[in-house]
């Protein structure tokens, strides 16, 4: 055993957020030598920076990484079930939209900080596998393959040298920055002109929720929405989406009145549920959001990026974390299908995931441009009611687009090639039914008339 | 005059590249103290790297800003005018292909170092602008203005202060690195599969071409090909795109015989014009063809890009410079319009390039994905003279795409949304002339029968 240890490739990890810490117990499982080096300390035992935390929505494929590692009885209690969506229109009107087909199909609320530390705490299990916090690599030499890693609080840079590098450091990756120095090298990223603000709905006494708790609150309002998902304690963790710039917009919003105006005149019923909103809006920051777009992911099979480094999205359609941890259970069929051989690994696991990333990079981009309006219009409810009967009358022929990106691990630009099939045969069926209705008016006329 | 030359303000602009010297003499006309920096010794008196000069087309774009600030007597006797595009197929069969549909209308070849003198000469002759060779920015330091200028000879780095920069050092501009560090940046390098390689057919002797000269010869070969410019020594510059990897790549072309057998094979009428075809395949660099977007374009209406530091395109549709040149003309407009104001005129400015360059990315991808197959395609010509023909009937009401962008000053956008139209028109054209000429063969079937 400790032979085989010593044989193995080693790998260092650049990042212990979610991505990283996963990918670090997958390849700890295979029997790697694993390092895992981390720029903040250890979460478990310090403060976390305040407001940054967009809640996370974990769904089938999030769920599967878990359960293959053996991390889904750990996970489960941390988790909240949501079943569907509860819109609540400006005069305070509710409209539940379910998920799912069946009430097994849910997403999960779960928070950003406890997920991460039980995946540490599940880390920190495997001998193999050394986490250094307060560790932040600042740089990477590709010819050498020599990282440089900062001590945090002391700003002294040592040199590590690797022999195999994962970048799981995050949209404004280190690891990507080498690559991206490479010749020819793809790389984009896009910012949209909305950002977001995280506020907090806090628990009633006892631990009560103050809003329906199996749901995903949603407050559309056509250019800016506002969303909630339940925590464990009883709070409410929300989303505030706005427009940096423009009439109603995160500019306009600087002093506490107006602030309090926006929130009374589009958000009536949540204004009570606050009481510190305007003390929240103001200390926390206002995150941007970015689509990351590279390529290669990798260099030479010795150098690899996943989650956020590779292919930063916006959260509009809940799949990044999702995206991301299905990253680490590719990479590591691919790691164990080619025996261990990084560079055909690496190569094999660029090629199944970045056109699905790709393609999850544009659902989640329209969904940002349709979400904030598309779930409050009448057609779009019946398009979905339509699509949602077709799916009962022939199951898994007809999938809805959410059902597949959500329940399934179909990939993702295989669900978004069947969604686009299944829309044309929805529209020829809704002209199909628009004539038949306009028949049988007629002849209802005709009948009456007669 | 002194006094206003004092009062209004000075422009730094980086690079005398085409776009830069040409946005120099714009705004030295203006009356503006100007500073221009090249990174490149004076290319008048030194010699030029050699293989980097895909040989450019002028069209109506171009030639409108060089009239329009007077260049144009200068300019034309340098310029060879070509009247289509004559395709050599690997037989060696020759088609003509006019890319006007009047004689007049031709784009013209012009060699990018003549340009750029002449360029050159034209700027020095305002007092008011003055040019530093040899003297590259290395860097911009956006809050207080302050240019970092490297003496490239003695390698030694001198700040300089500036109250507006304009960045037309290429495609990848230092100027656009500083606003690249700016919150919320969008930026986008995107390469292609293929590069390219300059080769020579030289003059016969008495300074005569050993191919027609009024062309823009073009070999396709489906996933590559050769392309010919006449120069005014009886020489042609030529350029072959080839992708780098693959079964015909530049990694399969590494040796003398490769090389010969390559080129014997699928251009068997050029071999014996390029006597030194292989050392110039060996010596000349591999170019690499990059688009990149970015946005915003300006900062604080302080700094601005133009060029291919704004907006590099690859060079399938012949429009590079042309857009570029374009550039100066309308930020010429724009700060005549907003009558100094840069802050609102650099707004301006932007506001009406961006889309059309962006357009413009589009048109010569889709031309880099057409060229090379589709111009030797019978269809594409019956096409072709479909719409050359429509356009004599209808006039300026149907303009060919290909019209409208070399021939018109049209923006791109536009120009695309138009072509976009007239292409449905022309489904249902040629579908109406199907049916047609299936029920004139059936009644001609129906007669001989009977």
């Amino acid at each position: 055993m400790s032979n085989e240890l010593t044989v193995a490739p080693s790998f260092t990890v650049c990042g212990a957020g979610l991505s990283g810490t996963l990918a670090a117990l997958y390849l700890a499982r295979q029997g790697n030598r694993v390092m895992l080096y981390e720029r903040f300390p250890d979460m478990r035992t310090s403060t976390v920076p305040r407001g940054r935390s967009i809640n996370l929505a974990l769904s089938r494929r999030g769920l599967h990484a878990l359960e293959t590692i053996g991390l889904a009885p750990v996970i489960r209690p941390l988790a909240i079930p949501m079943r569907g969506r509860l819109i609540h229109s400006q005069q305070g009107d509710l409209t539940f939209q379910p998920y799912g087909r069946t009430p097994d199909e849910t997403i999960f609320s779960i928070s950003r900080h406890q997920l991460n530390c039980a995946l540490l705490d599940a880390a920190e299990r495997w001998p193999n596998l050394e986490i250094h916090f307060s560790k932040r690599c600042v740089g990477l030499q590709l010819s050498s393959l020599t990282l440089d890693i900062e001590d945090v609080p002391t700003r002294t840079v040592r040199q590590a040298s690797a022999r195999t590098v994962i970048g799981a450091d995050g949209a404004f990756s280190v690891v990507r920055q080498a690559l991206q120095r490479t010749e020819r090298y793809d790389y984009a990223q896009t910012f949209l002109p909305h950002g977001y603000k995280e506020l907090t709905i806090p628990a009633l006494p006892g631990g009560l929720h103050a809003l329906e708790k199996n749901y995903l609150h949603i407050w559309p309002r056509q250019d800016f929405m506002l969303i909630a998902l339940p925590n464990l304690d009883g709070s409410f963790t929300c989303t505030l989406f706005l427009a940096y710039e423009g009439p109603e917009s995160f500019a306009r919003l600087t002093d506490d009145d107006a602030i309090r105006r926006f929130f009374d005149h589009y958000f009536p019923d949540v204004v009570p549920l606050m009481p510190t909103l305007v003390e929240d809006f103001k200390y926390n920051p206002t995150g941007s959001m970015v689509t990351i777009r590279c390529f290669p992911w990798q260099h030479a099979g010795r150098v690899v990026l996943l989650g956020d480094a590779a292919h930063a999205v916006v959260p509009f359609y809940g799949q990044g974390m999702n995206a991301s941890f299905e990253d680490c259970v590719v990479l590591d069929e691919c790691l164990r299908r080619h025996n261990g051989d990084t560079a055909a690994a690496f190569l094999d696991y660029q090629q199944q995931r970045k056109v699905n990333t790709d393609a999850l990079a544009e659902l989640a981009y329209e969904n940002y441009l349709e979400m904030r309006a598309k779930v409050a219009s009448p057609w779009f409810l019946l398009r979905r009611r339509l699509e949602y009967g077709l799916s009962s009358l022939l199951g898994d022929r007809f999938l809805p687009l959410y059902t597949m990106v959500s329940f399934t691990r179909i990939p993702y630009a295989e669900a978004r090639a069947r969604a686009a099939r299944q829309d044309r045969l929805l529209d020829i069926a809704l002209a199909a039914g628009g004539v038949a209705g306009l028949i049988l008016l007629l002849w209802l006329v005709w009948r009456w008339l007669g």
